[in-house]
């Protein structure tokens, strides 16, 4: 059966690029942030193509966007597939919205070839994956998910104090059904580009994604004093950003140290007074540290600690931290990672497995049911940036092996 | 003569007082911006005390405010002193203030003992020494010794991209004399707090100033890629902060290799896209190196470039820099020190020279004329915070020697 399905790959492309029109930028990237009006137009958009395609719609309190195949079992459970529709700031047009029009491209090709499955299909548009104007990231798949409160959600503000709830039901998007699920869900399937270089640097077409990097976020802050830069001897000073700037070098070492799939990043910096004659008083930077194994994870933020309280000593700081959030690593369910991996060996692509270095709304779908993911080739790892790139080749490949994974477990093959 | 001469110990103090209740913090401290409301409410008091003094008052196009006190020989260039009663935000209550305060006592001091001199008294109070607002610092002195143009200074810019000129008309202080010596000056001597350390450290009462700093300052931009922070593999990136990091770490160090007095800091750190998830694509930020030898401050300078490109290139990322400002060290006249150091003397204070490591409106006049200084005590050495000290008995001594320093410049005896 295998090699006999296979989705339509001029109507991935133009689905793509008709997304990508929606929020696209002059650089050729996508801004299309959560619950915006550009986020308002793409779900009006992708409204109207699960209409065309006659899924039953229905849209959760979180604004989660379900549309619903009926399966030919009335007993049997839905199997679950898609991604996110909002984008970074000036981020890149295939991350989220891949895996929403492949999964919404699979139920078409059901369709074209009178396809029924024993399952219901239902494909999904996740509300607020990106986290960069509400946080946290994975928001509403988490609450879906029962991982947060959804009142809690709703009361999250951005950047204007504008609250979640405010803003869905701004654009509309504040629907009435429940969040969560109200049925056992089959599986989750759940095609994403990788955002890194592996597939491309190892020359692989397609990865099946066996395990999510565990990760910890954090908030460290150090208060020295805002003395004159002229007046003040350096042996009579506490610099906040020297102690900062520190541990931000000390950061990048700590991960080669801790393994080879470790990484660690400091994304975020604010300096006070940030006056070029003032001595930063005090400086509140960020940790971002992740790792396949927890046990990893949880050396590298003892080490950040260590770095951190080494560095205050030197400079004769105060300091503080707070851990933000501490994700363990995430391991697929092995019906869908052989599923996958079935698929693409029959298609006869190139694959091969993979950890996924970022979080992904699968993260929390592994909570409720067997949860798989594939990626697709990132040309030269770049993402949440305009510069973000896949071909359609690996794009077409990446979808076929989504649909091909998805059409045998919706048969009751997988 | 010189310990008959002794300005109102009282007086100071409660002038001093009086000055710092206008824009006075509840910590303690001065928030005063130039051209702010408080700065014209502090101005709008100086002019009274002026008049009051029965100076002869004028303001000048960049506000500078002079009040003249005539001398007995027509032909006798004037005696100028000085300094600025604007404030770095929330700073301290002696920067600056100290100064104004200590001239006005000295004319005073001059009419309660009938005093006449040879030479005219001019006291002064600089537009925008501390160029927090407005940059550059030391503007209206700068502007007055020829260094800055005046239309130039006027389109500067604050924040709110209100223009120096408007923000001087709005507050009634674009004055209608020109700008610059209309005549020959005699000297110019201020009085400062030290914002410094050493004094304290080494048990003086007052710092005769023999040398102002030289100083470099500039801008580094670092761009590299903003990429994910989880799928990109540490040997993948080309991380802005990391490398900013490693310079601000660096810049320490630099300083403490150069010399004794050298001094080198950053004060201003911005990453963009400044994203907990996200590599900083892109980070700004600043050097200052100061010395008293300037060869010391070029080698600080080449240091700072050389570290930069060092750092760039291990972390692949793309640099450019700006240097925004360099100042040449100021050597005072000898015959300014040699009279502050008799005035200190005949007093029978314990004094000691000292170089200054911060800027001055002296820095310019010393363009102009002989010019000196005198530092008072900084307790701990804090300065432009609300933690600013200096006791009444250090603010009444270098106060006057200020005094009997310019007595004896006016009246012909130095």
């Amino acid at each position: 059966m295998a090699n006999e399905f296979n989705i339509d790959r001029n109507r991935l492309i133009e689905t793509v690029k008709e997304q990508a029109a929606i929020g696209g930028t002059d650089g050729g990237g996508l801004h299309r942030l959560a619950l915006s009006d550009e986020d308002k137009q793409v779900r009006d958009w992708f409204h109207e193509q699960m209409e065309a395609a006659d899924l039953d719609v229905r849209i959760d309190e979180m604004g989660n966007m379900f549309g619903r195949r009926p399966g030919t079992d009335s007993d049997a459970a839905p199997v679950l597939l898609g991604s996110h529709l909002d984008s970074q700031p000036n981020g890149g047009i295939y991350d989220g919205a891949l895996g929403v029009v492949g999964a919404l491209e699979f139920v078409r090709t059901l369709d074209d070839q009178g396809i029924e499955t024993k399952h219901p299909i239902e494909i999904v548009n996740w509300t607020n994956e990106e986290g960069s104007r509400f946080q946290p990231a994975m928001m509403a798949s988490g609450v879906w998910a029962g991982v947060h409160d959804r009142d809690a959600m709703y009361a999250e503000t951005d950047a204007e104090g504008n609250t979640l709830r405010a803003e869905l039901e701004r654009i509309g998007y504040r629907g009435s059904a429940p969040v969560g699920p109200q049925e056992e869900y089959e599986a989750y399937l759940e095609l994403h580009v990788e955002q890194g270089p592996y597939l491309e640097e190892w020359g692989q077409s397609v990865g099946i994604v066996t395990d999510i990097v565990g990760f910890t976020w954090g908030e460290l802050t150090f208060r020295g004093e805002p003395d004159h830069t002229g007046a003040t001897p350096m042996h009579h000073r506490s610099d906040a950003l020297v102690a900062a700037a520190d541990v931000i070098v000390r950061l990048r070492r700590l991960a080669e140290d801790l393994g080879e799939r470790t990484v660690a990043t400091t994304g975020v910096v604010d300096a006070t007074p940030n006056s070029i004659n003032v001595i930063p008083g005090e400086v509140t930077f960020t940790w971002d540290a992740r790792d396949p194994d927890d046990a990893v994870v949880e050396a590298a933020f003892q080490r950040v600690l260590a770095e951190a309280e080494r560095a205050a000593e030197r400079e004769g700081v105060d300091w503080e931290w707070e851990e933000r959030m501490r994700a363990p690593s995430v391991k697929f369910a092995d019906r869908c990672t052989e599923t996958m991996a079935d698929a693409a060996a029959s298609l006869d692509y190139d694959y091969t497995d993979i950890v996924a270095g970022a979080g992904h709304d699968a993260t929390h779908l592994a909570e409720v049911c067997d949860t798989g993911m594939v990626f697709a080739v990132s040309e030269g790892g770049k993402s949440h940036s305009e510069a973000e790139y896949t071909n359609w080749d690996d794009c077409y490949r990446a979808a076929n092996v989504l649909a091909n994974a998805a059409l045998r477990v919706a048969t009751g093959a997988a």
